[in-house]
C-alpha cells in the first residue's frame, strides 16, 4: 500500500466541484536529513481551506495545483531523521490530506501531550486552532462582560458553539444564528444559547428584525464567522461601543465573481463601534495558557464539543462539501487511518 | 426685518434639490423663561447635515419637515432670560440656519472665549467640532506612531487636511486622496502631504494600485471620511494590525436606493486590522484639552486651516451643494450676518 493523496487539480470557481480534485497514490516518502514522515490519522476540515484553493494573496500561499490539499493533521511519526521526534509519537502539524506526509518540522509542528485531555483529536478542535480561536477571539478580543448580550453567527459550528458557551461562562446573554430548525434546536439544547435565530430564507431586514426582538437593547459583542447579509443584520443591531470580532466570512468564500458588499458600516460611526479582524497566529505565545483553560472547562463539563468524523480519504470531497452546506454536527474531521 | 429661515420642506432622494428647501421669514422670536435668542452670524456647513435630512434612525433625530435646517452656529445673544447668558455674548450652539434662534441652553451651548485664538469662527473649525474630530480621531483613536504611513481620504477637506497635518506632526508619512489635480496640488503644497492621489475616474483596483505605489509597505492608519470604492482601495493596502478610523462615509450619504457595499472586509482578517467608528461626543469631557493643543499648534504656524465663507442665507443651498460636489477650499461656513 502506498501514499494516497487528495490532490487539488483545478482552482475552483465558486463552490468546489468534485472534478477540481482527484485522489492519486504515490510511494511512501522517505525522510531526508532533518525531516520526518508522519502517518496521518486525522485531518481537520476547516473553512480556511477554501481560501487556500484560490490564487489570491492571503496569509498562506495558495496550494499549488497538483499538490495535495493543505490541512492541519494529526499523525504518528512513521520515520524520523530529526533529533526531536521519535517513531510512534503523535504529532500535530500543518501537512495535507494524504496518508503519509514528509516534512521538516517547523514551529507549528508539535508533539502531542496525550495527558492534557486523553483524546488526541482534541488537538484538532477543543485545544487546537479551532478551540483556541474561540478562546482568544472571545476572551481577549471580544472581552465579554457579565450582563452583556453576545450574538454568535455560525453558532452551531465548531468555533461558534464554543464561543457561545465561553460567553455564557462570562455571564452573558447569548443569541445564536444558524441554518435550519434542527441546528437552532441544538443551539438552545446543547450549547446553552438563550435564543436561536434561523437565517434561512430571510433577507437583511427580516433578520435584523429578529435580532432586535431577541436583543432589544442591542448587541454588545458580535462574533462574526459568516459575513454577507448576516453581518449587515448584526450591524443594524450593534449597541453603543459594540465590538464585532471578524473571524471568518464563510458565506463569501465560494464567491465566483463579485463579493458581497457590506452596506451597514455606517452603524459603526453612529454607535462608535469596532470591527476587529482576528488571526490566531497573533496569540501563538499564549497557546499553552489557552489550552489549559479550555481543557479545564471541558473536564468540568462546561464545554460541549462535538466531533463529526467522516471516514476515509475517498470521502475527502464529501467532507469539504459538508463544511459549506452545513451537513455536519460538530467539528468536521476526516479520518485517514 | 424679521427672522429669515432655511426650511427643509421635503426629504431629499439622493442629491438634495433646491426645491427640497425654501427660505421663509417669520417674526423674531421672544425668549421664554430660561431661554435665549441668538442672532446667528455664522453656520457651519457639515457632511452630517445630509444624514439629518433623512427619516432614518441616527444619533440625532431627523430635522422635521417645515423646520429650519439644523446646523452648528455662532451668534451673539440678542435677548436672554437665562442667568448664565448676557446680551452681546458670542455663543456656539447647535441651532439651525436662521437669522434668529430661540433655545433653552443645553450642554452644547457654550459661551465663546474670544481670547483662545482671537477668531470666533475658529469655534466652527479649528477648535470646534471639525478640529476636535481631527484631533481626537487622530491622536486618541488612530494613535499614529513616528515612521508609520497614514492614508487620509477627503484629504483636502476641513477635517482631512487637519488630520494629515496632525499625523505629520507625529512623524508619519502622509498620503492624501482628493478629487482633481488642483486639490491634489494643494495637498502637497498647503498641507504637507508626502504624496497625493486623485481618485477621479479610477475604480477600486486602479486606486488600490496607486496607493500601493505610494505605500509599498502598506498603510498603518487610514483616516476614512469618504467610504465607497475609496475605502475598499484603502483596505486592499492595510498593513498588519492596521487601524481604520471611520469618521464619515460622505460618498454614500446621497445614496438613493441601495448603499455601496464594502467588499474588502476580508482584508481585516488577513491583517488582523481594525475599523473603529468615531463619534466626537465620546470626547466631550476632553474638548478643552484638545482645543488647547490645537490652538497652540495653530499659533506656532503648524496647522494651516483655511475657511471657505459663503455669504448670505440666500446662498444656503449653494453652500450645501459645494460640500457634496467639492467646490470649496477649506471649511465651509455660511455667513448670516
Amino acid at each position: 500500500m502506498g501514499n494516497r493523496r487528495f490532490i487539488l487539480v483545478r482552482r475552483p470557481q465558486g463552490v468546489p466541484k468534485e472534478s477540481d480534485f482527484r485522489i492519486d497514490e504515490t510511494a511512501i516518502p522517505e525522510p531526508g536529513e532533518g525531516e520526518i514522515v508522519l502517518r496521518n490519522h486525522y485531518a481537520s476540515i476547516d473553512p480556511a481551506m477554501r481560501g487556500w484553493m484560490d490564487d489570491e494573496p492571503s496569509y498562506l500561499p495558495p496550494v499549488p495545483l497538483g499538490a495535495p490539499m493543505r490541512a492541519t493533521t494529526i499523525g504518528r511519526v512513521h520515520r524520523s531523521r530529526h533529533p526531536d521526534f521519535r517513531e510512534g509519537q503523535w504529532v500535530l502539524s500543518m501537512t495535507a490530506i494524504e496518508d503519509y506526509a514528509c516534512l521538516a518540522p517547523n514551529p507549528f509542528t508539535q508533539v502531542i501531550d496525550e495527558t492534557v485531555t486523553g483524546n488526541v483529536t482534541d488537538y484538532l478542535y477543543l485545544i487546537g486552532a479551532v478551540g483556541l480561536t474561540a478562546y482568544f477571539a472571545t476572551v481577549e478580543v471580544g472581552k465579554p462582560k457579565a450582563g452583556e448580550t453576545v450574538l454568535v453567527t455560525g453558532a452551531a459550528g465548531a468555533v461558534g458553539s464554543l464561543v457561545g458557551q465561553i460567553a455564557k461562562l462570562h455571564g452573558c446573554r447569548t443569541i445564536g444564528i444558524a441554518g435550519g430548525p434542527e441546528k437552532c434546536a441544538r443551539l438552545v439544547r446543547d450549547y446553552g444559547y438563550d435564543a436561536a435565530i434561523d437565517y434561512r430564507g430571510k433577507d437583511v431586514s427580516a433578520l435584523a428584525a429578529e435580532i432586535r426582538e431577541a436583543a432589544p437593547g442591542g448587541v454588545n459583542f458580535i462574533f462574526e464567522n459568516v459575513g454577507g447579509p448576516i453581518l449587515d443584520a448584526g450591524l443594524l443591531n450593534i449597541a453603543p461601543h459594540g465590538r464585532v470580532v471578524l473571524c471568518g466570512l464563510i458565506s463569501e468564500y465560494n464567491h465566483a465573481g463579485e463579493r458581497y458588499g457590506t452596506r451597514q458600516l455606517w452603524q459603526l460611526i453612529v454607535h462608535a463601534a469596532t470591527i476587529q479582524g482576528f488571526i490566531l497566529t497573533d496569540f501563538i505565545p499564549r497557546f499553552a495558557e489557552g489550552a489549559k483553560v479550555m481543557a479545564a472547562w471541558a473536564r468540568e463539563g462546561k464545554l460541549r464539543h462535538d466531533e463529526h468524523i467522516v471516514e476515509g480519504i475517498d470521502n475527502a470531497y464529501d467532507a469539504l462539501m459538508r463544511l459549506f452546506d452545513g451537513r455536519h454536527d460538530g467539528k468536521l474531521i476526516l479520518k485517514l487511518a
